[in-house]
C-alpha cells in the first residue's frame, strides 16, 4: 500500500509539529509544504521535501491526498478554510468555539461543492476534549461537565499582555484551582464561578524605563482575558523568560459527574486528562490522527465538512478493524 | 417523533440497571423483558411493560427497534448473541476479551443474514476504556497504553471464591496499586508486573465449623484469579459482608505515556478515569446510549456487526449534529 500524501500549510510550531507527526507514522508522508513566506528562504527539517508559495497552491492538487492547515483561527481558517476545502481534503483546529457553527457551515458549502472531506476543529479542545464531553453526556445524561485547562501556557493570553505598552515579552500560565478540581472529582457537582476555577500568573519583560505598576494594573483589568481571575504578575528579565519559560506545555481535565439509580442515589465520576510537554506537538499529532480519516472517508465516496463528533474511533487508526477487535478491544 | 423502542433480554444486575437507564433518556423506551425465569413471577420496577418467556422472543420481532442483552459472557452471550442478531438490532456487552474476534464473527454472519445491526462488547472494559486506548495510541503512536482496574468488585473472584468448599459468601476487591500509578502517571513508561499492578481484598463468609486455613490457602493459591497477586484475605460475618459489601463499585484507569519531537524529548500522557459507584448501573448507561447508534445506523441501512470502534460518538446522543456543534466542540 503506498502512503496518503499530506500537504502542510503554513509552518509555524503547529506546522512543524505536524512535520514531526507525520515522522511516527507508518502510513503517511509529508508530500510538500505551502507557506505565505517566500518559499525559497524556508527551511524544514525533511529532507528533499518541496515547499512552495500558498498562492501556487491550486496547481497541487494532485500531489496530496489531504491538507492540514496550520494557521490561525482569527484570520487565516476564515478565509482559508472554505477556500482550500474547494479543492482538496482538509484537516483544520479551528477553535474560536463561538464562531463553529459559521464556520462549520461555510466550509461544509466548499467542501460538498469540490467533493472533497473537510474534518474541522480537531485538536484537544476542541477536539479530544468536546469528544469526552459528548461520550459522557451520553452516557451519565443527568449531571454536569466540568472542563479544566492548564497548567500551561495561553498563547492568546500571552499576546494580549505583550500589545500593552512598556512590555517586551510576556508568557501566561493558565492554572486551575486544585481545590475546585478535588470537589468536582468528589461528585458533589458544585456551582463554580470563572475566578473560582483558574488563576492566571503572567511572567512579564518589561521595557527599559517602562512603568510596571501601570502595566500590572492593565493587565489585572483588562476585560475578558484576566479581570475576572484572580492574577499575579511577576516582571523577570529577558534571560529569565528564555531560561524558564520557553517551553509550550499544557493540558487539562474534562470532568462529568452524574446520577443513575432509582432514586438517583448512585454517583459516577469521568475524567479525562491530559499532561502535555508541548501543546503545539501534541495538537498536531491529532491533526495528522484525523488526516488519515478525512482521506479514508474521502475514498469510501464521503462528502462535506465533519467534526471529531462524526468520525467514529476506527478511522483514525492505521491497523484494520479485525487488528483492532483483537489486540485493543 | 415517537420514541425508539428497547427490549431487555435477562432481567439481572444489568437488566434491571437498563430499565433505570431507559428513564434517563428523552428519546428511548421500554418495550418489554424477555425473562428465562416464568415471566409471570418476574416483577420489574416499570408500571404497564409486559414481561416475556424468551422462548416467545421471535413472536415479538416488530415489538422493540432493539434488544439489549443483558445475558452473561461465558454460556448466555456466545448462544444468544448469534440468534438474536438474526431477528433483532442488538448490544450486548460481551467481554471475554480473548474470545471476541470469534463472537465478532458469529454475530456479524447473523446479523448480516437478518439484515440487522449488533453492536458487541459494549460498556467500559470492553467499551469506553478501549476507545480510549484506541484513541490514544493513534495520537502518540509512540508510547505505551497501561490499564488499571477498581478500586472495585470483581464479581467473577468473588464468585471463584464462592466455590470454594467451606465458604457461605464472598466479595472479592481488585485494587490498583498506587505507587505503580503515579509511576505511570509520571511518564517513565515502567515495566510493570501483573503483581506491581494491582493487589486483591477478600471478605469471605466461612460457614459453620468450616477450616479458614485451608480456605485462605486455596484463594492465594488459586491460578489465574489470585497466584499471580498479593492477596489479603478477611473472614467476616455474614452480617458484615451485608452491611459493608453489599454494593458494586467499581472503575479504574486508562493511560497512555508517549513521546513527540525531533528527538522524542517531548513527553505527554493522557489519562482517562471512572470512579463508578454501580458497575451494572453505569455499563448498562453506555448499553442504553450505544442501543441509540444502533437503531439510528439500521435506519441509514447499515448491517452486520459493529464495535465501539466503528461508532462515530454523535450517534449517541439524542442531539443533532447542529445541536452538538454549537454546544459542546
Amino acid at each position: 500500500m503506498s502512503k496518503f500524501r499530506i500537504g502542510i500549510v503554513g509552518y509555524g510550531n503547529l506546522g512543524r509539529g505536524t512535520e514531526l507527526a507525520i515522522r511516527q507514522t507508518t502510513d503517511a508522508e509529508l508530500a510538500c509544504v505551502f507557506t505565505r513566506r517566500d518559499p525559497s528562504a524556508l527551511k524544514i527539517l525533511t529532507e528533499g521535501v518541496p515547499v512552495y508559495s500558498v498562492n501556487d497552491i491550486a496547481a497541487h492538487k494532485n500531489d496530496v491526498d489531504v491538507l492540514i492547515l496550520c494557521g490561525g483561527s482569527a484570520t487565516d481558517l476564515p478565509v482559508q478554510g472554505p477556500q482550500l476545502a474547494e479543492m482538496f481534503n482538509t484537516i483544520d483546529s479551528f477553535d474560536t468555539h463561538a464562531k463553529i457553527p459559521q464556520y462549520f457551515d461555510s466550509v461544509d458549502a466548499a467542501a460538498k461543492k469540490g467533493g472533497n472531506v473537510s474534518i474541522i476543529s480537531v485538536g484537544w479542545d476542541p477536539g479530544m476534549f468536546s469528544v469526552n464531553r459528548l461520550y459522557s453526556s451520553c452516557i451519565l445524561p443527568e449531571g454536569e461537565n466540568y472542563t479544566f485547562w492548564g497548567k500551561g501556557v495561553s498563547q492568546g493570553h500571552s499576546d494580549a499582555i505583550r500589545r500593552i505598552e512598556g512590555v517586551a515579552d510576556a508568557r501566561q500560565y493558565t492554572i486551575p484551582v486544585e481545590s475546585a478540581v478535588e470537589a468536582v472529582r468528589s461528585g458533589s457537582n458544585p456551582a463554580l464561578t470563572t475566578r473560582q476555577k483558574h488563576t492566571r500568573e503572567c511572567f512579564v519583560v518589561a521595557k527599559e524605563g517602562a512603568d510596571k505598576a501601570k502595566i500590572e494594573s492593565e493587565i489585572k483589568n483588562m476585560p475578558n482575558y484576566f479581570a475576572d481571575y484572580d492574577t499575579t504578575v511577576h516582571f523577570i528579565s529577558e534571560e529569565e523568560l528564555k531560561r524558564d519559560h520557553s517551553g509550550l506545555p499544557h493540558g487539562g481535565f474534562v470532568i462529568r459527574s452524574g446520577k443513575t439509580g432509582e432514586n438517583k442515589e448512585t454517583s459516577h465520576v469521568i475524567e479525562y486528562s491530559l499532561k502535555l510537554g508541548s501543546n503545539p506537538e501534541f495538537t498536531s499529532s491529532i491533526l495528522v490522527a484525523y488526516a488519515r480519516a478525512a482521506v479514508r472517508l474521502s475514498r469510501e465516496g464521503a462528502v462535506g465538512a465533519k467534526t471529531v463528533f462524526d468520525i467514529a474511533p476506527a478511522y483514525l487508526s492505521p491497523k484494520s478493524g479485525a487488528e483492532l477487535r483483537a489486540e485493543m478491544l
